[in-house]
């Protein structure tokens, strides 16, 4: 297993652990040299709250482990790619990497806010993509 | 003085308020039929967390007076054009209107995610315009 793939692994329990809780299963870790900053998931229900994304838990959850608010040489992992709002907040943060799992084509960052990241950062996609997916679907598909 | 201007004032005290803590001083309000159910001020210092801007917090607070997520039918007052990150979070709440003072033409939404909001939502700029600048403007020039 490569490292994307171990910490992708862990965003995906925390995935799992929003869908038993009845949130959209979305998960998220934020990593900086091999060690774990900050787990999260997506919490919108239980806070009542449009803005407890996965990642801006994670964000304000590693920031707070860190004792500063930037996290430039840290790597975001999330299940879902991330939406306009998340994105900003992550160009706030100066991450410097996102690994994201599966594609979000109806609210995404690429076709809302493709410029949010910072503009050094990088982006790898699919890491453990049809796991985060199938994830995202049968909790759909169990609300119909 | 119109009902957006005195909205606008009540937001550009909570933004004189974050530039006295320091804070970059932007300030919002959340109105729903007249009734203010929010007021909040930018506090990433002081809350060492960039997701802590004006609009994220007075979602957050108006969602948690009304005990629900979404905001349909409620107008956002903020001092100064909303970054992507809050563009987002407006767009989530489904806020119907957004009445912002000054443009920011750097990290403003509507360069990096402008169709952030919901399709139906209608945005009012300028409303005390030249006082939500000079507040922004004696900050940066302080700082300096």
């Amino acid at each position: 297993m490569t490292d994307d793939e171990r910490f992708m692994r862990m965003a995906l329990k925390e995935a799992e652990q929003a869908a038993n809780d009845n949130e959209i299963p979305i998960g998220a870790v934020i990593v900086s040299n091999g060690r774990v900053l900050s787990r999260a998931h997506n919490l919108t229900e239980t806070l009542c709250d449009v803005t407890a994304h996965a990642e801006m838990q994670a964000i304000t959850s590693a920031a707070n482990t860190l004792g500063g608010k930037y996290l430039q040489g840290c790597t975001l992992y999330v299940t879902v790619e991330p939406c306009p709002m998340c994105a900003g907040a992550i160009g706030w943060a100066q991450l410097s990497r996102i690994v994201y799992g599966c594609p979000d084509a109806k609210r995404g960052y690429r076709e809302y806010a493709p410029k949010a990241f910072h503009p050094k950062a990088t982006v790898t996609e699919g890491v453990l993509c049809e796991e985060c997916k199938a994830l995202m679907q049968s909790f759909f598909k169990k609300r119909r």
